[in-house]
């Protein structure tokens, strides 16, 4: 992250006021790189964008979600009532409840549901989808479920393969992400690469049985106004997930992806480059989303000026 | 803010996740640059680190303000009931009601005022003191409160000869700030040297009763647990003024200042920067500041790393 071009420029009365740097990528569906910006191949934490590749390791484990279930498992949601009763579920189908949870307990990300809530909760945190999906996966094993969330758990040893085989690329490095679970370092040619392979699997695969939960319940992996939600009800094909620090990845209908990474974790610029790289694509501003292409700058509570993409399209 | 060195690393697990550029500079009480980092002499947008500066422009134009309510008045305030109901005293004393204030309606931001707010209003928003100062102005002048916001209008016409006196420097550029009034840009060394000016003013002139208001009203000037509260509160004699999109304007008693300028704009990155400054002049971080000079790097709740300064102190 030490070296990357300047791709947003915050705008405000026609002066620029910060600016963002980071790197992109695109592959073509064969997984060549078809343009890029800045070092795309050092390793990165891809945070919750690696959660549909540990969704496709969740089911090679043998987890029978599909639909609804496995796009909460691969979800940043935003707290809402219907996402919190629908893992409450999953967690009960499973036999377990909220206690079993090893995300700590936060208050929902969905600024209207967090208005809401009286405390920090396991279940509101935006990643509680995803431990319900490892927890179910554990039972579905018999495997222990006190410490799936430790890297040596046969849950994360399983994850943690997935992740390379769907990325290609060895781990570089392991972390631990906001939820408690691990995070797997690796490049964003590699997350690129990746989303392209889960939109261009056969239909009943493991890699496209999330790419189509994803992509059939884009409220339930994000929510209400969410980037992800917004994208991928605007775009058919599109499967779309974001993670924190600055991090996106998305991937069209025919396998092209595209992996994003702010370097300075902001992720107001994520939407605007989204934008860009989708109409370098050939695909214009959907109605209804300019304000993602254009985020506006305020003052006054009045637009003085936006997110305006700097990126040298090529 | 297109050249700017990495001064802070996000480090989790030891691995460097993101970076935070930008520049800053210490004045020496005779406003020589001590030592600088970056480009700090080309114009930039300080924000709320104007409104000390702007306050110093209120007294010149006649304001009657001391204490409590100047200090207010050069605040961004969290919301908090105190600030609150001190923002409609210092109304009604101008024969005026919240309806007369410029700034948009907005939320508090200090976030238990904000979880405990019913609707976002104009007097809750950060500015409010700054432009119930502003209107109290105009009351004092006979000019008309109705667009006192305008660059033209007879107020704002004064703040910026007074920053312009206080910096040194001509106004490079007028914004619209978040809070509808003027935004007037110049050098990050501008700012440092103005702030130095302030505290080194004699009694009771101007620029000293607003250095003295504000670091007797460290509480008045931010809220509740907010970093420029903590700094004045821990430093004795340091004046204290931060600004949206990552800025941030100190001052010690004896006249040494510093500007700080996160090129991206996110805040998180000046607490560790203005501890690492604090100790290279020789305030070593004061008891319970720690979390300042690391912030921690959170995952599953726990620290898994820190935001560390990588600047090379000079």
């Amino acid at each position: 992250m030490t070296g990357q071009p300047i791709l947003v420029e915050v705008v405000r009365n026609e002066f620029v006021e910060s600016v963002h740097r980071g790197c992109l990528v695109v592959t073509a569906p064969d997984g060549s790189v078809q343009f890029s910006a800045g070092d795309v191949t050092s390793p990165f934490f891809p945070r919750s964008a690696n959660k549909p590749l540990q969704g496709v390791g969740m089911l090679r484990a043998g987890l029978g979600y599909d639909g609804a279930e496995l796009a909460l498992g691969c979800a940043s949601h935003s707290g809402e009532t219907g996402h919190v009763e629908r893992v409450a579920a999953m967690l009960s189908g499973a036999g377990l409840d909220p206690a079993a949870l090893a995300c700590p307990p936060e208050l929902p990300i969905g600024e209207d549901a967090r208005r809401a809530a009286d405390e920090p909760r396991k279940i509101t945190m935006n990643c509680s989808g995803k431990h319900a999906a490892m927890l179910a996966t554990c039972v579905a094993n018999g495997w222990e479920t006190d410490g799936y969330q430790e890297p040596d758990h046969p849950l994360q040893v399983q994850l943690a393969k997935t992740v390379e085989e769907l990325t290609g690329e060895s781990i570089a490095a392991v972390g631990v992400d906001g939820c408690s679970a691990p995070l797997f370092a690796f490049s964003p040619t590699g997350l690129a690469r990746s989303f392209g392979r889960l939109v261009q699997a056969e239909p009943g695969t493991d890699e496209r049985r999330v790419a189509d939960a994803m992509r059939a319940h884009p409220w339930l992996v994000a929510g209400s106004g969410r980037e992800d939600t917004r994208l991928m009800r605007a775009v058919p094909g599109l499967l779309s997930k974001s993670g924190a620090e600055g991090v996106l990845a998305f991937a069209l209908g025919d396998g092209t992806a595209c992996a994003i990474k702010i370097a300075d974790g902001n992720k107001r610029a994520l939407a605007p480059l989204a934008m860009a790289v989708l109409a370098r694509l050939g695909i214009e501003t959907p109605e209804g989303l300019s304000d993602l292409a254009h985020p506006p700058v305020l003052g006054g509570g009045q637009p003085q000026g936006e997110l305006r993409v700097s990126w040298s399209v090529p």
